[in-house]
């Protein structure tokens, strides 16, 4: 059976999404030989609107290249979780930038504060989509981390990549904090 | 009537396709107020294999984002000539860097040598693309100069700008004669 995962990013216009959806599709594609179509739209509406990026990553050659229900969606604002959630597959895993998204739609959304994540532990608040990434490959296992390093470090202007490296590793950590807390959470249940 | 056009840019890993894409992509949706998709698949072939990236323009929303039939088909290396040339739109536009394309599949393609323009112009053999991108827009008008100038100064690294717009007015230059050349063999008939 061909696993097909679809991702979607999505956020302002100017937070990186574009190229976190093109860091994401080399890391599985390049790094790991998976089949990838990695798709943006853009409305007239973009010029200072929203952004959104589509990841299909595919075991087998790809037929559809865009994102029908998401399996995983990553919101970087508000607006672009009020667009997207409905769009989730049941069961499909929420990933939010709680910096910005102050209004979680379902409990079970992962809230992360990338922006204050990425200008606490890397200096710059525009690495948000990298700490977002970083999180997300933790959170999902999509792909390795160590492939998305190495697909980070390829993309990434020269010269920074000291701290797109403490972002992405910074994400990565915040999740495994967050999948802690939730695991000692739970088990504390009766 | 809507009026869509379908761009294919192709060539090997590393010619920086999908960055033009992107590129133009965003000269159109963000600088023009066009409906675009911008698509780029990743075969399991990706690593140092070929490249290709579709850009959608459109003063209508756009249902299916890849490019089924390329108005405009820029080819950066032979290979993606020889694959994609088949695809191209009867009567469409067949751009290619002669640099690296030695064997045009037909005679009214354009070949310009993007390669050596990029590295005699603007000090940098990686910058083909940028040059590439020059030449179409004035080949094909399917975006203003003014609109790529700006999208590609969004999207290239801090400190590239000077040799980035020199590779953009390079390539546009290079198509400028291109065609002043070619209408005076054309009044040169009989």
């Amino acid at each position: 059976m061909s696993k097909r995962i679809e991702i979607r990013l999505a956020g302002a216009g100017g937070q990186g999404i574009i190229l976190a959806g093109v860091i994401l599709a080399e890391a599985a594609a390049i790094h790991e030989g998976r089949f990838v179509c990695q798709t943006q739209s853009y409305g007239p509406e973009a010029r200072g609107g929203s952004c959104r990026s589509d990841v299909v990553i595919s075991d087998e050659e790809i037929d559809y290249p865009q994102a029908v229900q998401p399996d995983i969606l990553l919101c970087l604002n508000q607006k672009a979780c009020d667009l997207y959630v409905f769009d989730l597959k049941p069961g499909g895993t929420l990933i939010v930038d709680d910096s910005r998204v102050h209004h979680l739609p379902v409990t079970r959304a992962v809230g992360l504060p990338f922006t204050r994540i990425a200008r606490e532990e890397a200096g710059l608040e525009m690495l948000a989509n990298i700490v977002a990434l970083g999180a997300l490959a933790v959170l999902t296992g999509v792909v390795s981390l160590e492939s998305l390093a190495a697909a980070v470090l390829a993309r990434v202007p020269r010269g920074t990549e000291m701290p797109n490296r403490k972002a992405l590793e910074a994400g990565a950590q915040a999740a495994r904090e967050f999948l802690a807390r939730r695991g000692s959470e739970s088990s504390r249940q009766p």
